[in-house]
């Protein structure tokens, strides 16, 4: 069986309250993570909620990272879904960890979109990201 | 222990192809099952990638829905992050399940954000969705 997506789900407990509700901190970090494991940006949104909260996310080529923050109870919710094999998602995991200050962090990974293949064989990735038409 | 939210992780295979490669009607299943679920939108992206499949993603203020689509494969991954217990998430399953006609669901639910509470208590839901700001 080969996967099309690995998905990590992330738990960031005990983070630092201020970072988690300040929505240009964590717009910029998400966004810094996303470049740095080298994945292409698609589109991007950011909110904050009143009087705690933030929650976002970052489309790319290769699929999402979104968040949700409580800042109230210092965690943060984060996707990391990829597909393919040209970026590394647990970059992604590492760099947020320390954006956001977590002193426990729960991750888990998951495989999406399983389907059986020919041994040797892999599943091609998504379609060229140079041909993007937005809508 | 209660949880902040419920993650359900959705592999919609054996879908029909040509559902899954039409952007405006993924836009439009997406978005009219969340307002079934009476989810309050706060945002939504959807992009078409050439030659085949659609990433998009529905910012609510009880979290996010997101899709990637692989025609190709026949095959969806859905994402539906919620918290809070004023909308079931399970009646988006259901009706993106009939958008694609899914043949074969495999349907997971986590739970996120982790914390001890004294017996009889629950976590208080996020913010008020009255005072958003948008960034």
């Amino acid at each position: 069986m080969e996967a099309l997506g690995r998905h990590i789900l992330v738990e960031y407990y005990d983070c630092e309250s201020s970072s988690l509700n300040n929505v240009e901190h964590i717009e910029e970090s998400m966004l810094s993570a996303v470049k740095t494991a080298k994945a292409t940006i698609i589109s991007h949104s950011f909110h904050k909620f009143s009087p705690y909260g933030v929650s976002g996310v970052v489309v790319i080529a290769e699929s999402h990272v979104s968040i949700h923050t409580w800042p109230e109870y210092n965690y943060a919710a984060v996707d990391i879904f990829t597909c393919g094999d040209t970026i590394d998602p647990w970059l992604i995991q590492e760099q947020l960890k320390e954006a956001y200050g977590s002193q426990n962090v729960s991750s888990m990974e998951m495989k999406r979109g399983l389907f059986k293949v020919p041994k040797g064989e892999t599943l091609p990735f998504k379609p060229s990201v140079n041909t993007i038409k937005q809508d």
